[in-house]
């Protein structure tokens, strides 16, 4: 028991403590090793209707060139002033107009790029470009060099707005950032579009290739071919009672995630669909391609329809529901949960 | 050295150790230990254009069903009486007729079909169906329940050969052959086909998939798309000098071998291509899809048409040429060879 | 240029962002994005000999069994208030006195004993004990239940100091931490002492073991050993100019590291070795076995004597000097890195 | 049903395919994919007693440096001609002199070496030479340069007697032997003895050490550790039903093999011990260390004592018994049947 005679020694110990940079672990231990996670960020949904005008606003403030990329970035109220989504992961909403360019750098952090609205602009990684469309999944790995164009209103350019996912405050807590900008505004282009796809995606690759990096060689995975193959499972009675049908995209030359700190899903959830809850030590961002639905986030939930985007933190309950066929994107740190052995999953 | 009197004291001395199960390792340590390969396997090839009315022959001789495989062996000349191609490869020529069944049955040895001519018959896996078409790579991996067939004359079905890639020496000479017959003719079909290709052959796998088998989920490589990759790759300047433009089909849930035996190539070579010499400790067998040209193999040249199929045995040095653009697949125990840390090869 | 007019547009435009969960990346994108890592946390030294008394001190202010852990965390001066030594790591001095029980719990964090001072006591994992010896490692690795104790004095038993190193400030950032009291004050022993070591230390494993778990099975590397590993090679002339003798421990049952999150090392550096500068993306934590030298990082230097404990952070450029023949024990996030792909090293 | 007139009709057909290079399937399918494995080596032991005689006679029939390596190969009865003890592995028993040098040389075999009887002979291998005592594990991995010798009469030295093992006709079947004879006797000593060991052996392994090879980078496993390790397991109580108490040797670096094609295992048969019957795909040469017991193997038993040589050929059931407390070191091609996914087991 604490006597008024014991505080007061301790407490003087305490301050003695903090002279030599020593604090006391007792008065702590139970908020360092909490009983179970205890996330700061909160579940929130950012409704593609309410923030759509601000997304094109921003192109009448700021060039794409002076903002070096043109982003609003989706804060979780929880982790206010952090710009992060959750703990680990960076979501933003990047718009790029005809004739524009956002210009070639390369950081350490892991993106990914997912389409939300408008077609024909197009990505740069590593000498190679490809363009987008609404549903495409691309990314541009770690310490990759990579810039994003539109073209001209003349040329057929329009308005093109994506998702980007970035790991950025994980690598911040683990002081990690690196960064480093092209001399130029674009890189040179070595080789067509379509190019790494030929070498990787149709499940065979170079006969000499060496894994050597993580990271997918396939840097572009199109809609259609994801939307195909969720079609086929779902006419084939594939339905599982928490996901619906779900896919998740892989590093073909290796089986593993596209990028070694980001996983990336997409779904399929049919008409009705009503999901059974299920919660994980990842924390997940969603964004949805196609249909209305609902989500229900521990004790909160949301409508949702196509573009908007909700996040999931660690060890929240969800449960999806859809009310017309659905399709979403989701991504997610599971990849950091299994290589250090934290991933947890409880499915009701 | 060996004196009169050495080699009988030595002569003696060796019956009684071969009474006692021992021999004397002194007399045959350059054999056991040589200084490079020399395998029994030659360099052979067999024209399509002499042995196909043999194998057509084949389908008034025997039926499917007495047969269990209607499959004409091609042995190498280097190891007569061993169903061999190399010492540890197996090819056959199975011929498969309109209304035939072949009867479902398992074994450790694993397996590739590589489809020669007709189209319309096909192989099921595991539950599964695949339609055969010219140069579709099809596998039924080891221990996995496999039936082939062929619709009716009525139904449109014609006679369809394809090359049979098997392990069986290796097996063999490894004791690691189990094999077991279906109770029926048929297995039961349980998912529609192309189930497994939407499931895994899209850069994509199913959220909670589990890799507890090294073989390929995908069992069907369709040739329109290896040869849709191979082209891009060809007009995008892609040509090595060695190999023309090649890939090696992969497991995309690993990014390791279809099999876990057996490695699948193929490889463009352009019209007047002209490769240099290449060896290897895997040997080879090849299949010629598309093209005229020749193989050099040591001292021995051979000219090549569509459907032939050569061996290019371990070690021996081979260098193709293509008149007019050639379209070869191909397989080895290069993934053994990989496995156990005894993979050389050597370019030239 | 940003003029007075558009300062003032985008002054009222980021209000409106904020009131729907956005900001604008342009603003933040140099500190999110940085050119290179810049930790919080600072290089930093804790004397042993000016923070002995207040361990000791500890003892008669608190007991071992209302503190659960009596700790002394070391908190880095740039990371105030965070219980933490880098932004990823954790370090803290406990004390157990003759008698006393840290009673059994278990926790998703890894963690590692190194013992600095006092022999006797022991650590128990997974119903095996250990007893403790000035300079052995003994790790407690995830979600494995462990408690302390001492005998009493009657039994022989003194005061034991070791140095805890966690990866508590990890864990909270990725919101993974479990943890679980046993409902008794210790955990029921059911292998004799030793067993463990018996069993994979000898450079041969259980004959049906699996690896299912990460972390090493061995859970104790005691100091003879090591020591007596780092004499040979330095009599040996092993000598590199950055690490002097540098062993890292291993998991022996996969060759990785110990736990998934920690690697440990210990180094042995001869009289008179001047090292050259080196930094890495892993911050590291030093624990002093033997010896008298300096460490200089960045442009700080300190001295150092044994049981003293300094902290190198992340991407900080260090070398170490020793004027007696010196042993460092340390600990980093370096397995984090390597999962990630994000380790970069750079010698001068 | 096959009648007089279609036995004539297949005769002749079957000279034609004969002619082209051609074999019918279906006369041999039931023995190239056999219901289960039917080795041609059969059970077999070598009783020491019985051809010690003969190992010393072979002293002052040839030298070692005539004989290259003096060794008597234990042939298996099933296997006669062909050197081997199994399909895949090759076993003899190596004498060397005091005095003699067996030169050196590397091929791609694996070879271990198995301290029968006598000590202070060495094995050289990479630069560093380690002192063999009864009861030794000694690799000389693939491709590694290695020498063995033996003190003169003068200093000490004594015939030394130990078993090889290696993969020669495993590596035959392959065709990847390769082969060098070293330009002198022996080669350079570059390290002190015990140098891999304090490297490797202690489960530290050095900080910069990158694997690239998998062989075991230490290459000598002491009798006193092994028979420690049994020994402590066995006070603790543990017993397996089919193995007493038995380890398997690993890598320390990768916890793997100790070579990539051979596996070696020590175990330990407590005084009265019978060991229920078990089999597996891969066969397995036994060398009695201590004690006396039987074998049963398939219909066949065998007494065995010290330095007794056994064979069990794969999907053999084998059961082991011990009537004093025994020990057995033993090796086996289980790491192939592993990699190419091929291990079967069957514990009764």
């Amino acid at each position: 028991m604490e006597t008024n005679s014991t505080r007061e020694a301790r407490s003087a110990y305490y301050e003695q403590l903090a002279a030599r940079g020593l604090s006391p672990l007792w008065e702590s231990l139970h908020s360092l090793v909490p009983k179970e996670p205890r996330p700061q960020a909160v579940a929130a949904i950012w409704k593609y209707a309410r923030i759509r005008d601000l997304i094109m606003q921003a192109g009448t403030l700021i060039s794409a060139e002076e903002a070096i990329r043109r982003v609003l970035v989706l804060e979780n109220p929880g982790l206010g002033g952090k710009a992060s989504i959750t703990s680990t992961l960076y979501a933003g909403l990047q718009l790029i107009l005809p004739g524009e360019i956002a210009p070639s750098h390369r950081h350490t952090q892991s993106a990914l790029r997912f389409i939300v609205e408008g077609r024909g602009a197009w990505t740069a990684v590593n000498g190679e470009r490809t363009t987008m469309h609404p549903g495409d999944f691309i990314i541009t790995p770690s310490w990759t060099w990579h810039d994003h164009g539109n073209p001209s209103v003349e040329e057929g350019g329009e308005p093109v707005v994506w998702l980007d996912g970035l790991d950025i405050p994980l690598i911040a807590s683990l002081n990690a950032g690196f960064a480093e900008n092209y001399p130029r505004a674009t890189q040179p282009i070595a080789r067509p579009e379509g190019d790494s796809f030929a070498r990787f995606g149709h499940n065979m690759v170079p006969v000499r290739h060496r894994v050597d990096d993580p990271s997918s060689p396939v840097f572009s995975y199109p809609y259609d071919r994801s939307r195909e193959a969720l079609d086929i499972l779902h006419r084939n009675g594939e339905l599982d009672e928490w996901d619906g049908v779900k896919l998740r995209y892989v590093n073909p030359a290796t089986g593993g995630w596209p990028m070694p700190t980001i996983a990336t899903f997409m779904q399929l959830l049919p008409a009705g669909f009503s999901g059974r809850p299920y919660r994980s030590t990842d924390a997940t961002v969603y964004c949805v391609v196609e249909g209305q639905g609902s989500v229900r986030i521990g004790d909160t939930s949301f409508a949702f329809e196509p573009h908007d985007v909700f996040v999931v933190p660690a060890w929240q309950q969800a449960s999806l529901t859809a009310s017309t066929e659905s399709v979403l994107f989701s991504y997610s740190d599971r990849p950091v949960m299994s290589a250090l052995n934290l991933l947890r999953e409880e499915r009701q």
